[in-house]
């Protein structure tokens, strides 16, 4: 879109006003690669996709602001750029769907240096390869101060498979992929200024959205609801509870705790259970599933490299509760990230 | 998505930090109708549609940021909101498309007065609820600095009424629908601090999707490309003919020029055509069709109601030229906005 004020970057010389905006968009779309479902890829209007015959369209959109979601001095532009594909894959993933194409808006201040676009946009890309999805079109604009991303990705499914958060029925087990709590603990050290593992930095920088594993549950037709933890598995569950409009009792032991998280937490008693519950940004699946299923949904999971932990049950009556090992109620002190407040 | 700094707008006791986020989502989604090609919309991980039997997908994705693409002392809420969807669904329209669904996000600065969003959303949604689009999806998150609105909109069409930039042929006349270089001239005059008329307030302001028009000349299949005129029609109609691998020789006496611009540029003899070539922002189609239809492409525009003018021919010879009406090529000083340059 055009913008109204010109001058915004006039008097600029840096590198990428030499380059120019059409001279961006080439560099930013040097390294897209096509898919048999693009029919017209970026360079005109709109984007045309082809639907798979009898699929459904799931679409989600995350933005990723300067300060306010990474840090440039923590973020290298690399994982950047495929966490900003990372976490919208991740929501198509929680509802079942085959990621397909994805739309990149970049608002870029002058002064970014052009190498940092180079390796964002490898990140960005490598992220879209390993998971078969197609850079279809974006929009690119200078900004004044920060760099702010937008990301859309659109995938599609079947609609016997697509899964929601509503459908948790009581006395369903409630499930969690991998370990919780890493990438919180990751941010809450390096705020502090010490030392981060590389397991823990990683999973910060780079969450891996849990694409096959989404899958192989929605196609094999064992979840009753699911959902991606971005705000922590407390706070996500309760999106489960809410919309299927029952309860649930997680076990504060059986919360799935990396080795690396354990090593750093040792020596604070308090931080594991709300760093696991509430931290954040984990890009793990919760899910319900019945009882009845369990050695299927582990057969599963396991199939995909990924490992699958049940902690805790669905409940009829509503709210949901975090016990510790001797049963006694967890307080949570927050339920997940809020902007704004 | 979750953010690293919760301490953004922690310290601020506006009336966004008491709504929260999860207040705020529900006010921004109060007045949102659904469309019965949504299984599921906003609340869930991604939203699920269903595209019309036959068609494909057409997506197109806009970023507006606050003092590069509009100022809060010009663009007011509600228009604002307006515009913010009109500039996608106009690139839905220029394929040919009937738009259908709409991703709303938006980054808010800590001191944005409520009213301001709800009035930006009151227009968001007039907008979409004209051209029978649904929002079904978004994010919102906490600004350091000014307001960004980033917006996707997908339509759908069937293959064979798609029409894409490329298609132009040598000898077609090249057409615009309404008049050019009115929104370009109310942002030169807001600049300058003189008078505005509201005629061409409204063009810069409250841009219009020329939706029926597009769709009848699609349905009817009478035009060989399209596309919609957001950076000028010399550099915008450059598009086509780069496309195309046609060239084009555009007449400057046969602009469609606004009464109100005649009237504001009477005493500036440069700037009328560099602005109705050059300016930017009018969201009219332009588009290419052969000779003999000329009568058919008249009447088929006019049964919704908008003009439209025949400004040039297209060219074997590649390169895009305009000639004043005593026969002299007529040199622009710029072939539309460009970001970073």
């Amino acid at each position: 879109m055009h913008g109204i004020d010109s001058t915004v970057t006039h008097s600029s010389s840096s590198a990428l006003a030499d380059l120019g905006e059409f001279g961006l968009i080439s560099r930013i779309t040097a390294g897209v690669r096509t898919h048999e479902s693009v029919i017209t890829g970026i360079g005109d209007d709109a984007a045309v996709t082809a639907l798979s015959a009898g699929m459904q369209l799931l679409t989600s959109t995350d933005m990723l602001l300067e300060d306010v979601h990474f840090r440039r001095v923590w973020h290298d532009p690399y994982r950047l750029g495929r966490k900003s594909l990372a976490v919208s894959i991740s929501d198509i993933a929680a509802m079942g769907g085959s990621p397909r194409w994805a739309l990149l808006s970049l608002a870029i201040p002058s002064d970014l240096p052009l190498e940092f676009i180079d390796n964002f946009m490898r990140g960005f890309l490598t992220m879209a390869s390993e998971n078969r999805v197609a850079l279809i079109g974006g929009d690119t604009c200078s900004s004044r101060i920060g760099l702010t991303i937008s990301v859309t990705v659109m995938g599609e499914q079947f609609p016997d498979r697509i899964v929601r958060r509503a459908g948790a029925l009581p006395d369903d087990d409630i499930w969690v992929t991998g370990t919780v709590g890493d990438a919180a603990l990751g941010l809450r050290l390096l705020e502090r200024g010490e030392t981060v593992s590389d397991e823990l930095l990683s999973r910060l920088l780079d969450p891996n959205p849990q694409v096959s594993a989404a899958l192989a549950l929605a196609e094999a037709g064992l979840v009753t609801s699911m959902i991606d933890v971005s705000d922590g598995v407390l706070a996500d569950y309760g999106h489960i509870a809410e919309q299927s409009g029952v309860g649930g009792c997680l076990r504060l032991d059986a919360l799935p705790l990396s080795a690396a998280f354990r090593r750093h937490t040792a020596a604070l008693p308090a931080v594991p259970y709300q760093l696991a519950l509430s931290g954040g940004e984990d890009y793990e699946l919760c899910f319900t599933a019945p009882r009845s299923d369990r050695e299927k949904i582990g057969d599963c999971v396991k199939k995909c490299g990924i490992a699958v932990t049940r902690i805790g049950i669905v409940t009829s009556s509503p709210g949901v509760t975090a016990v510790t090992t001797d049963g006694t109620p967890y307080s949570a002190q927050t339920k997940g990230f809020n902007h704004f407040t």
